[in-house]
């Protein structure tokens, strides 16, 4: 490595054990403080929080009037409760990415102002400004309650589908230091279409916060459950590697509400190896230097996309949104 | 399992071992015969071949006129060095892929008729029939000598980007039994484009041959060699996780011509799991059931394409060829 083409971002996994229903924003707010100052004493300079990161994952629970799970989301950011983590931010001068539920009065597609939620992600600047917000384009589950499930999923019922696309964002974190950031939430990382989005925009760090069962409810008999999380990392290995780009993903893991969430957030290069990982069930820092130099490769030569992509072969990506079922062969003899 | 929802499909990968320049097709046919022949012994009912399967990897060998290399093509299927490789198929009632460079005299876009050249590959009938045919759409390399390489790779100098899409062909392979299957060609195998088009027609089993070389040659710093496996790999059994698909990717092994290729042939199943590999360097067989059953799972959960996919997202995959530059941010204050 030429250490003159180095340019090294310190990153930080800021994995968080499990968040009990009963566990207030204050609580949960307090244990990241002491993640943030742990990242500070490590070196860090970007910190990843998980998706949802101050609450329960609530879509466990199901609501039938969705009012009811207005608790469970952000009016404002920051508000009281989360001011204090806005402090430490910069009392520690970190670049933060954060997952949470939002409320937004927004207009919608018709033009008419209405009460809107989105699983949302910002990134959160030294200096307390939000750099840029993504909210959850794949959203997982059901919008119903499903009574063959023993345990919920009702991302479809609580969310919006996201409407910011996948931005990339050219982003500051030291003197003559940019990084471009990129943001997926939870489900998004196995969706490759997602990483490419920000692979054409140079993305060099993709940022990932998920809550992920141990179990799959929907299991309907091939899964085997130590797959669960070698097929999150998978996902995350070949979209860095795809994109020549870093990643950061980052679980709340451990038994929540009786439920558990798997755990085991990794730091991946863009030769797709894991190079840091969060091994325990409970809240926990790992950190890894980023060469951001490594990415150079991939986007030179194997993965240069203006080079290599042919996207007139790629039609079916947006003309279709389900699978159609092939031609049909028959022997002429 | 459920036995009665199984739908069993006996797949083999027939790794090649290394073509010497000046080994001839009779050879190399002679040895994909005793391959054919031990696949029915373990009683397989698909085989796999590797890319350019009846001649050494040429496209490392520079000719300033192209005309000099039509040695390595095939002008027709069968012909006669290849018809006992056409008869095996018949004689053993087998269902195979076989890569191989196309000599074809066809009208090209403007609609003039002149000689094109392609890495292709076909799937054959037990009865001899040419089911279909696929163009390689992602050639590596270069069209002109590089200097600064000391081994050549001249894909984009021998073969036109292939023009028939990413065809998936529902096709019998036994009573009662069809498969809907699609092709790759070596590099295809890491994009993940033509993992999902592939995926949108529902296809059940990708075939994918290759030969790769075991050192980078554009290596330009960061590259540690015992990845170039473990990256093709990881590519193949993402692919396969995220379309709900068999995969089996052949290799050519060995050292061809003072160059190492590098193998590792394997099959996958959809949940990314490797099931058979071949660890020879040498020409290997080796077998795998396929319940095709399991690609259910996938495709009614996690990956149902219908529920899930948003390609109002994804336009840039298709209006971008290459990347483009971020956005900038700048703190206000």
């Amino acid at each position: 490595m030429d250490c003159l083409m180095s340019r090294i971002v310190t990153v930080a996994a800021a994995q968080l054990g499990p968040i009990q229903r009963a566990e207030g924003r204050e609580s949960v707010v307090a244990r990241m403080i002491r993640l943030l100052e742990r990242a500070q004493q490590r070196g860090a300079q970007v910190v990843v929080f998980p998706e949802l990161a101050l609450t329960t994952f609530f879509p466990r629970w199901y609501c039938e009037n969705r009012d009811e799970a207005d608790g469970w989301f952000e009016t404002s950011l920051p508000s009281p409760a989360t001011q204090p983590l806005f402090d430490a931010i910069k009392r520690y001068g970190l670049m933060v990415y954060l997952g949470y539920a939002e409320l937004a009065w927004e207009p919608d597609e018709q033009g008419v102002v209405r009460k809107r939620r989105f699983n949302t992600s910002v990134v959160i600047a030294p200096n307390g400004e939000i750099v840029f917000k993504y909210r959850k384009v794949h959203l997982p589950g059901q919008a119903e309650f499903a009574p063959y499930r023993k345990v919920q999923h009702l991302e479809k019922r609580y969310f919006e589908v996201g409407n910011l696309g996948f931005p990339v964002v050219r982003t500051p974190v030291a003197p003559g230091l940019e990084v471009n950031m990129g943001m997926l939430i939870c489900n998004d990382r196995r969706w490759p279409e997602a990483w490419r989005v920000l692979g054409l925009q140079q993305v060099e760090l993709v940022m990932v916060g998920y809550n992920t069962p141990s179990l799959n409810h929907e299991n309907q008999g091939f899964e085997a459950h130590h797959l669960r999380v070698q097929n999150s990392q998978l996902s995350v290995q070949a979209g860095c590697y795809q994109n020549a780009t870093f990643g950061v993903s980052v679980a709340k893991a451990g038994k929540e509400d009786g439920h558990e969430l798997f755990g085991h957030s990794i730091i991946v290069n863009p030769q797709g190896e894991v190079i840091a990982l969060a091994a325990s069930w409970d809240d926990e820092l790992v950190v890894a230097d980023c060469n951001l130099a490594m990415c150079d490769l991939g986007r030179n030569t194997l993965f240069n996309f203006a080079k290599h992509r042919r996207p007139e072969a790629y039609s079916r990506i947006v003309e279709q949104t389900g699978s159609v079922a092939p031609a049909q062969w028959k022997p002429s003899f």
